[in-house]
């Protein structure tokens, strides 16, 4: 890896040389010795008209090998720069589900436009995979996969893959099939290895096997890959059992990264963005940001109207208003940090519907304590800062009072509403990550307002009010 | 996949009334018809004595298997509660990676006892794992593989693979060393598959690997699984070139999924957990929420300070006071939404030090626009408010202008900051991740008072202040 790494490094300047210089048998001998991975690595490294006429020069038994381990967004921007010519030979030649992950990016006339340069049976099969619904497993798939039948002695079967494995994805399951293709067994590569050459394939088979059905949701396999983790691939069926094709486990990967990119964003309040960021355009950006910040700052408008009803306590001891930011704040920010919490053990399972009460309890009794904790330094900084600086007025002890009570109760307050929403939400069949930590913030911050006046019309009812 | 649930399903109450009435048979038979990781499903979901109980009862060849799926929390109360011969029977038989897990999660008195329980050549395969750094790829490391020699032919490594093959975690990949035992080549099963059985291994060479320091952090494993997609286990080497294990994918999956969880449990405001959120006990909860909470809480203390700056306009102008929540939470929200995009971004590799500036300029733009969105609202609502309530007092424009302008400035360096927060935290390394949202929200809140006030002294000098 680390050595990997500075190859990478220390060759990258030839490579941009022969490129830029068109030096053909440089850059073979450049292709003989790095792996498609570095070399990929590599182009993404070049400027922009280099990385087409990369593609464009780069010997052709290697050029889809490199290009599908480009992001799908660099992908069309070679594809757009580079002549047909090329674009043919690349798409031809891609992996299935690689290249559906192509097409279902591009706008519609793009799509319809590299459909047209495929050959007939590409065609063919590029469409039935796009005929599956957006996110589903049936996108994912490769049809690319080794079928065999039960009666085949383990000679047979290795025979069979030295003769028909070369263009699969991968060689690691065997799938056995009836008479009519419908999946009844899957096999991985290790029992026909360690099995002798004279046993039939029926004598190996458990007919325990997972199958994913096609037309469910892509999270549907992340969770299966994760559940049967020693699987490198799992086989996709239709409703009638007939096998359709695998899913391997390195997409899994590239989606669980894509999953968990949406949930970070969706806490920041942020809808998710489809492309990365530095490559989204300002507009989409603005429109994805301003949606949430508005709804947010219609919500914490609010505030400004719970404020308008304590204007005349206010006015009277302003010493009050120095202390509403720090306390809707604390608020928030221990909703927040609960809500974190319970969204990611809701995204792992870990937490369900059932689990509310224990949830609440727990919640109930940290945020007594956090709530208890922050009043304390809060009691102890107005004291002091009365003591010896006389900052807070007569009234400060009262003060200081009411802001330690207000904390407890806005602090815990918040954990709990931090923690209950993203339950609830889920419950109702809205998506948990949407009541991320801003939104949770700005509820908190109104109802705090409440409760920090409430507790000190109260405590300083004929005093300071 | 639905069909494997469904099962679950049905068989769940066969398996608890087996288990709780020790019905060896009727185990025996379950456990036959099910997949592991459907009996490790089914344990965890039985009551507490009972899933002691089941590993107590369940026929000794498939008790590792069903072990070694279960989280680490689990697989400790288990050994905790069943009988030292099953412990014995369970840890001698498990993975060296996963034994590795469990034991490095254990206090030190507790790690030892269970060395004691090996068999020698197992305690010392364990105890050489442990000695790697906590967290490095050592410590992922399992030594079973398959080292072949350069001479060999294809027939005579398929034979040695027969013969040898049995106890390995995966034959996907198999490794070529020299006569001292160094890497020089790792070669795809799938070439042995493919080629004639009487080629040498050195002519199906490419002498092209990757391989993974055992001394170097975890994350580089992540990295490498993910450039390298469709590897299925990578090999571990020591600085001299020895090939000392492998690492394989399905550990990965498992990383990939603790790292999410641990950026989005930062990005609330929380230091990771270490174990699942119901598991962990509330003295270790508030600990780790309290610490971070009270850091902001100190930081939020000078909002207090910087209004008490501004105590005298409050109190000439008391309608000022209302719509501070307003501003700073929005640019606490905006800030926030930044945050999280720029933090995933740079946890991706898509943001790097040297892209600051094109970050920057994005992000001075999307942050004026949104703050002019978010202005001409709250000048719309103070106007709608004056004219048809009398809401805001006579000089309720020069009041609206201030918050609209306020706003416009706050959000933007909302974003700003919120933005540029983790890129300068990665350079100077520190945890990018450190900068969550309510710690970028602490800072604006305190900052934007100060802006919101500057500008009303300006604009309302003479009139109200």
């Amino acid at each position: 890896m680390a050595s990997s790494n500075l190859q990478t490094q220390l060759l990258y300047p030839d490579l941009e040389a022969a490129v830029e210089s068109g030096d053909l048998e440089a850059l073979r001998e450049l292709c003989d010795t790095l792996a498609a991975e570095d070399l990929a690595e590599m182009v993404e490294r070049l400027e922009e008209p280099n990385q087409a006429l990369f593609f464009e020069v780069v010997p052709e038994e290697r050029v889809t090998e490199i290009f599908q381990l480009l992001e799908v967004s660099l992908q069309r921007a070679i594809l757009n720069a580079v002549s047909n010519q090329r674009v043919v030979a690349i798409i031809n030649e891609m992996d299935p589900d690689d290249r559906t992950a192509l097409l279902e990016s591009l706008p519609q006339h793009a799509t319809r436009q590299l459909l047209s340069f495929l050959k007939p049976r590409e065609r063919k099969l590029a469409q039935r995979l796009l005929d599956f619904p957006k996110d589903s497993i049936g996108r994912l798939m490769t049809p690319d996969f080794l079928a065999i039948k039960q009666e085949w002695t383990v000679e047979r079967v290795l025979d069979f893959i030295r003769r028909n494995g070369e263009d699969k994805e991968t060689l690691n399951d065997i799938y056995v099939v009836d008479d009519k293709g419908r999946l009844i067994d899957e096999i991985g590569i290790r029992e026909f290895l360690l099995s002798p050459l004279d046993r039939e394939t029926q004598d190996i088979m458990d007919r325990q096997f997972v199958a994913l059905p096609a037309d469910n949701p892509e999270e549907e396999a992340i969770q299966a890959f994760k559940k049967y983790s020693n699987r490198t691939a799992l086989p996709v069926i239709d409703e009638e059992g007939y096998l359709l094709g695998i899913v391997t486990i390195d997409d899994i990967l590239h989606l669980e990264e894509k999953e968990a990119t949406e949930d970070i964003h969706k806490l920041g309040g942020v809808q998710a963005l489809d492309e990365s960021y530095l490559d989204s355009n300002l507009l989409s950006m603005i429109k994805k940001r301003g949606g949430w910040l508005t709804i947010l700052f219609v919500g914490e408008m609010l505030t400004a109207t719970a404020m308008s009803f304590f204007e005349q306590e206010i006015s009277h001891a302003v010493v009050l208003a120095l202390f509403i930011p720090l306390i809707i704040s604390s608020g928030g920010n221990a909703g927040s940090q609960a809500a974190s919490l319970v969204l990611r053990a809701i995204a792992l399972g870990e937490v369900r519907f059932q689990d509310i009460w224990t949830v609440m309890r727990r919640e109930i009794f940290v945020g007594l304590i956090l709530g208890f904790l922050l009043g304390l330094i809060g009691f102890l900084r107005i004291t002091v800062f009365s003591v010896f600086f006389h900052t807070y007025g007569n009234q400060w002890f009262l003060v200081a009072c009411t802001v330690y009570i207000a904390l407890i109760g806005v602090v815990a307050w918040g954990t709990l509403i931090g923690a209950l929403f993203p339950i609830v939400l889920k419950r109702v069949g809205a998506d948990p990550a949407a009541s991320s930590a801003p939104f949770v913030a700005t509820f908190i911050d109104v109802t705090g307002i409440v409760i920090y006046f409430n507790i000190a019309m109260v405590l300083l009812r004929g005093k300071l009010l």
